[in-house]
């Protein structure tokens, strides 16, 4: 069932170790298809080196599980949030990645300072704000994709224009339009936040990137008048 | 004698290396059999590349060496205090991991700042007072672990819910259910001390993690209700 | 065709990879053939892993391709402008190497506080001005190259003295005698930015390194009374 | 001719790499045999990959090339004046490695701070003052030489309880009783660099370790009555 995508899904979760994203089993990546309805997603707490694509756990839109021997991520119902509300993405990551963490510890959101960061994420990552208690003692997960969403639709960010966001006190979630573009988010997030973490120690005071610059690199990689790459 | 035990020990010392938490021969993780009332510990100045499970030495808890060629870890007493004061642990891990040890050095427990923190450890990772004149120039290795069992009933931590603690100046030590777990604690502790010094210069007023949030990550890991993972 | 310089820029910017210069796609190195007029390019976008010789793009210096089947670099034209304006250097690289774009960010040039700089680098590596609103939207990447050329002419430094420079909120471009040395420069840049960040950080009011220990290293390494290394 | 001390020089070398002290060719290591008055030292600007125990160059207390095709270290003229100033030491090792840098250009010791600096090195390791333009313009690595012992002596540092120095602005330089000690050395004060720049941050008014707790750490390991490690 779904083997195409397990194998995409498998691989994606797989180059979170290669790209030095997590510790132990920390972390998890899902890929969706949006005809089934159906998304493949980490088995929670299964150390990388032991996984194979069989133990990826198929789940539908509801949280029902549809094939599987072991128990989805635990962050299943962050994903379900997303997949929900977002219909054009079809993959999520969700890492500790320790440059992102300190700046969700923080409060912080990561400010758009230089180009690197203008090719992938057109503005500054936004930072949601901390759940309150309640929404901390019933349905956490699915509370912590609901704060997700609320973030974006405040900043009225679309979900293809901004790929990633820190959950406060707790770390990133990224997507994109398959699992393989989601770990790539991940990746770029955690790049850009050691960057800014320098670049601000060095500039207190430093100030965003300016629109036109801001424009000019995000859209020689995006849109339809792109010119970074090869033509497919 | 103990084969297996000192199979599990030798393993855990090793990966004290694949974590990237040693340099040289500095660092030692011993596991205990508490029928027998022993335990392994690593060899005091052996290079890890030339260690082998018979390197062990087998210790008793008054600290008389029962089986081995090899003098055990300089640190063997801290361990044997260890094991005496809190009889629910079965294994123990020192480092001088360089984050730890920063923090350390600088007289700063580890606060709680983020869930990778709360996942783990239960509350701010502690710090021992230092040791006095007279604590140093006799059974300094003792007075190590009576300094550690001071810390942890002043602050009226359980030592299966606060798995670690920074030894004033000198380093980490942690322990846990079996040697494993507690070169896993070493390895979380130095991860969140390297993402708290982010955090704290990146926001030098953050405060520590809201109660709801902290038990919330705390018990969806340990505890009864626990749900992360898979069911053993 | 020019065989020999590809079978040299390939194995030039797979060193990138090697130095831990590059992540994914992000960065690029030519060399050029002087005689001939024509340099040889990293294609636009293409994974480092995938990278063979005969992916390379034959570029003259009108920007027109002489030959290959992908697409050069989208920051040929800045390669085009610096060839044309220093005649003596035969190679270029270009990256994103984290410590060179966060001073790069900070709109902060690195200084010359150390011997490790000194031997290579005669002087404080430069940051270029901002670029303006129509520059950046018009010809960016030539425009790139134009106000690295500015910046140095500002200066009065000579390209085979100061081979590299930052480019102001976005990141390092480097050079030398052939794609190699380019390669080199960008490595040592890097290095030299790692230093100083942690230099400045430990005394922020350093002033730089005084003028003979400044020459004293360069010409050590460089220049006719060079002692350094073997004679050839 | 001195084929063991080759070898065991060679092996020191090559260690300074394993150990990521090193980048490209900067760096060395010498060895001398006291009978014989010869020393062992790395060739110039030899790459760590392409070195064989036959490249290395013997030379005498004078600085006469004895044996060796290529030339010697640029340094020569340092390690002959520390060797013959300090006739107890047998190993030297040179580095750029980027911690002790960073000191070194901020004109600051690394000052002891935590157990793991006690363990090697015998109080906070000093920096030497920066040359005057004469010393620089003539005899410069020999200069160097004369203001690392100069330093030892002003602060009555014996060379075999003080094995490391910064010389201002440039770089560490460490030593011991053999090539690989001198080594070990060179990457302990790297460690040490590492650990105290990011406690001098956490608590900027941290003082130094006590006395006793200097002594303990500093006597288990090294002195008659050392009780780390076995016994040889």
């Amino acid at each position: 069932m779904l083997e195409k995508l397990k194998q995409q899904v498998y691989e994606a979760n797989m180059q979170l170790t290669e790209l030095g994203l997590v510790n132990f089993t920390w972390g998890n990546v899902s890929g969706i298809d949006r005809q089934e309805k159906l998304f493949v997603i980490k088995p929670s707490g299964v150390a990388y080196k032991d996984l194979c694509p069989d133990d990826l756990v198929v789940v539908d839109l509801k949280g029902n599980i549809v094939e599987g021997k072991l128990r989805p991520s635990s962050d299943t119902p962050t994903h379900i949030v997303l997949y929900n509300h977002f219909p054009e993405i079809k993959g999520i990551a969700h890492t500790h990645s320790p440059w992102a963490v300190s700046f969700a510890a923080a409060g912080k959101s990561i400010p758009e300072l230089n180009t690197t960061h203008a090719d992938t994420f057109n503005g500054d990552i936004p930072i949601t704000r901390e759940l309150v208690k309640q929404e901390i003692q019933s349905n956490y997960e699915e509370n912590t994709g609901k704060v997700i969403v609320e973030t974006l639709k405040q900043r009225k960010l679309l979900s293809l224009e901004m790929k990633g966001i820190l959950v406060n006190r707790h770390g990133p979630f990224t997507w994109g339009i398959d699992a393989k573009e989601a770990v790539y988010n991940a990746k770029v997030l955690e790049i850009v936040a050691e960057m800014d973490y320098h670049t601000m120690t060095l500039s207190p005071n430093i100030r965003i990137l300016d629109q036109d610059i801001q424009n000019k690199h995000y859209l020689r990689k995006h849109g339809e008048n792109a010119y970074y790459g090869q033509v497919h």
